[in-house]
């Protein structure tokens, strides 16, 4: 166990954000509705997988919805409480941790302002190793946990407790009453005990890798060196490509944010150019036309000058930016993983090629 | 207090169809379903509102979703009496009674189920006095009663509870869960108790009125008499036109089942045209271009024949009919009551004219 403040908060938004391959929401906002929340009811106690004890109650909490929405539409604090309060009444038993259900800019702290104002501990960990787009697509679903009960709650007071027959359906059921609730959500799900935690339901370490990611960033950057080039080492990531966005074409469809964005080459890229596809998520990054980096592997886009990652809502034309790619978790590498989260599922007829493998050192 | 077996349910499910204006699914399904159930555990109790005590706990039981889709997706019993059971464990209070949330040819008959099946009573009322399309339009609204918690089951398995700011958003929110859940759904809902419904939260009698509509049609019919002019007379109504149905148009657009249909004139009434405007319900009765009865006035469709109601699924070209207006509950004809469920709520720029103003006897 150990205690996570102000500071630490700072380097997790920013690891989480590389981790969140674009999505996930706004780690600015993130940051600041957890560190308020640190502020006022002081540090959260983080413990590891290995000291949740086997009859723990875990409940994740997170926010749904397109994050395009999320910046205009500032949720709450207290609305996640809500969500989790109420999965917690459902069941008729008080949660005694939560957790993170995806890395990325606003879930990966979002769980800190529950834990912090309740006074329960966050277990260090998630449900992806990265940010999805869609519900079911966690490890958990492979452990066969299911993600209901699940409890939604809006800004204006509106709740919703769901009970479905398998997680897709609750993607589904979830996805609708988000828009309805007006494309946002603060969500609880996923309810676990402890020993599900352990046996790899969820990806232990996460956040801890978020703030070690951040701080990676952060030191290398003071000392004048090459934070992507310290990213793309610790994660085992490949640089796929250098240069300037030149188009960002977005829409809010059915709750998603999608877009397209075009970087055009600078260089040892000079005269070629990236397309990334995204569904909140960068889900393909597509170089003269051909793929060379799609889900479940993780594509982050830096920002060529000093290494902080972009999220897919910041993008403008004349970044100039560095896009990697990183492998993902081991999990979504099988059979069961792919099916789930692998490009074919996104629409993309292709096999999954490890990053690792397409570009060996 | 008195006991309704299936003889009883023969008349409540023809009355039931002429008090839904054309809407609230097929009585012939919901008979069968009651009737089997009335087979099986034995006759229901049925109470009047005055019987129900102060502190009872009364939760109405209901089916929603697009009636065309109904047809081909026969729902079984066991799905209604979850949704009610959901609602009961969710409020932690077991219902003491059931009601109708309207009537109309399935959601008369639908609690019968419940009530059979649990062996508790039904309270002879319902939320309307007819049908109406949606969840925020009944009476009880105005008497500030929320329709949620509410909950709603499918055939498949999938649940989920709702708690709404106001009825408007119940409906928003239930609307687009039974479009999820495939167009149809069980419901149960607006729980109240029994001080409540004596107040006039819920419309007294309404199941035996149906009981004495259906079995005067079917008295009148066997004396070779008029059972249209029976009818007519018991609800204080009007005979609005005669002819043969000449169009149907249809279409199921987000969990509604809409149409519009013309008849052409026929004695009296030859070289004129009705046609009928629809959104689950009859909303609009329009004579050579004039509107000529009104939501929330209950426009009846009975065939020329038997005097049989016929609901907006079952009219189908050459049907020879006659269309009946009948005031509504007084509650529906104050300023409130119209903003609910007037002509200008369905997008129709007129006032409401009561029926009998427009024809005077």
């Amino acid at each position: 166990m150990r205690l996570v403040g102000e500071a630490e908060l700072e380097d997790i938004a920013v690891g989480a954000a590389i981790l969140g391959t674009g999505g996930g929401g706004d780690p600015y906002i993130g940051k600041l509705l957890a560190q308020e929340a640190v502020r006022r009811y002081g540090p959260v106690q983080m413990v590891t997988v290995d000291e949740v004890p086997d009859d723990a109650f875990v409940v994740p909490s997170a926010m749904m919805g397109a994050p395009t929405v999320m910046i205009e539409k500032l949720p709450r604090g207290t609305e996640v409480i809500n969500a989790f309060k109420a999965l917690g009444g459902y069941m008729g038993r008080e949660p005694t941790h939560t957790t993170s259900i995806e890395a990325g800019g606003l879930n990966s702290t979002t769980p800190f302002v529950v834990a912090a104002q309740l006074g329960i501990p966050l277990v260090d960990a998630d449900g992806m190793g990265r940010a999805f787009p869609e519900i079911q697509m966690i490890v958990a679903t492979m452990h066969g946990v299911s993600a209901t009960p699940m409890t939604l709650a809006d800004e204006k007071g509106n709740s919703a407790v769901i009970d479905t027959i398998d997680n897709s359906w609750t993607e589904r059921l979830a996805r609708t009453l988000t828009v309805d609730f007006g494309a946002t959500s603060m969500i609880a799900l996923y309810p676990m005990t402890g020993k599900q935690v352990k046996a790899g339901a969820f990806i232990a370490g996460t956040i801890g890798l978020a703030e070690e990611l951040g701080r990676l960033v952060r030191e290398t950057r003071a000392a004048h060196g090459d934070p992507v080039g310290a990213v793309v080492e610790r994660l085992n990531a490949r640089r796929l490509f250098g240069g300037k966005v030149v188009d960002v074409a977005r829409r809010t469809e059915a709750g998603w944010a999608k877009a397209e964005v075009r970087i055009e080459g600078s260089g040892e890229d000079a005269g070629s150019s990236l397309v990334l596809q995204i569904q909140n998520e960068h889900l393909v990054a597509i170089r003269n036309g051909e793929i060379v980096c799609s889900v479940p592997d993780l594509i982050v886009v830096m920002d060529a000058e000093n290494g902080g990652p972009i999220t897919t809502e910041e993008l403008r034309y004349g970044f100039r930016v560095v896009v990697i790619g990183a492998p993902c978790a081991p999990d979504w590498r099988t059979e069961e993983g792919l099916a789930l989260v692998g490009p074919r599922y996104f629409g993309y007829d292709i096999d999954f090629v490890p990053v690792e493998e397409r570009f060996p050192r």
